[in-house]
């Protein structure tokens, strides 16, 4: 059924192929990691099957929670299958803990937790380096409608009350995460992307380590075992929940 | 009635002193402008006696409209009295038109008329280099209230609308501006600062040049004699408008 396609994009950790089907696309999960706006970038062997693992785990569990995704199947180690959709040309970041870029921009104490968490969109345009967006503005330039802005965060909040449920009984805290949605071609509007500890933060509930890019954003170890650490966790948890 | 009191604060172009009625202080317009953060400052002879005569036109005008602000009068050519507010440590800024930051930040088109206005708050903080705030994380920060920032955009809009009218009748398109607010001692939100070519730009209509402080950021010429062509407009308008 699945022939191999075009590649028609490359982003910074996955590959998107075109297949057979015109509403399917074929991703490749790539063993590559960058940090500070791609300045800097290594290839880390095993962390496109990984990622592929954690993420699959994740869509299949969103999906089964009743969310509308991309996410088709998972198809071999590195390889999944997802519905074709329009991005809309936003990412979604919900933080539950202030940490990170947000703690240098307002002056606030790293690891505050926030009273209802706080969503921020940021413009996805490689050449104006993403910069932060607001609804105003988003709408000014017609980068969705209200409409979609309001299923987006609506979306948003749903996945944030599953997953931080569900890490939390992996004893793990989803600090913060970015999303991404697109529309299929009947208007729908889905979760795309991936979900993987290279777009969410997670802390050890107890000795709150980071289990995710911080890792090797910040150069604080190899990053592989970190993130099947966060695989096996979330295995088990996932056991659990059946 | 109104002793000298003490400086309360030291503004880039203003000073606020107290008066011996605790719920009213003294503003003091000075013959100073900056730009680029504070980065670029200079002293402008004439400057703090016309943007005192431009504000207090402009707030007399709101006032009479039945909008509240903090604007009590005009004491003398560099002074006014205005009612004593705690500050909303937030900059509303409005923009009818894209340009300068706008542009650069989100790559449009310098000029471009928004169809509706683009709506955007700046944390004030002198420390965070006064970082641009959505309304999510203004409420988690605790820097105002949803009811605080749904009356301030109000009050925004209709400033704009009044002066944008207004503005045109003195042959001047209100590009855009940026105001602030406070509480009154009794809770009321008011508009306070002041309104005058240093946080606004004005566009004459025909030709397009700058009438504003954008003359000095961009080194286009002087400062005082755009400002009082500005006056000179303004005056002339609001006369029509009797």
């Amino acid at each position: 059924m699945i022939t191999m396609g075009e590649v028609i994009y490359t982003g910074k950790a996955k590959q998107m192929w075109s297949t057979d089907d015109p509403e399917v696309l074929r991703v490749v999960y790539l063993d590559q990691a960058t940090a500070l706006n791609g300045k800097k970038k290594d290839e880390i062997k095993g962390k496109g099957q990984i990622n592929n693992e954690i993420s699959t785990l994740i869509f299949e569990y969103l999906t089964q929670k009743g969310l509308k995704t991309h996410f088709i199947k998972k198809l071999s180690a590195t390889e999944e299958l997802v519905r074709k959709v329009t991005i809309i040309p936003l990412e979604a970041v919900t933080r539950n803990i202030a940490t990170g870029h947000f703690v240098t921009r307002f002056g606030i104490e790293d690891g505050t937790v926030f009273k209802t968490p706080v969503e921020e969109t940021y413009y996805k345009s490689d050449a104006l380096d993403d910069p932060f967006i607001n609804e105003s503005q988003t709408l000014a330039l017609g980068l969705a409608t209200k409409e979609e802005l309001a299923q987006l965060w609506e979306l948003s909040r749903q996945v944030n009350q599953l997953l931080s449920a569900l890490f939390l009984k992996a004893n793990m805290i989803l600090v913060d995460f970015k999303l991404e949605f697109g529309r299929l071609s009947d208007g729908t509007l889905v979760l795309a992307d991936e979900f993987s500890p290279d777009n969410c933060r997670l802390w050890d509930k107890e000795t709150k380590a980071h289990l995710d890019k911080d890792v090797y954003r910040q150069d604080l170890g190899e990053l592989t075992p970190v993130y099947e650490e966060v695989l096996n966790r979330l295995k088990v948890a996932l056991e659990e929940e059946k």
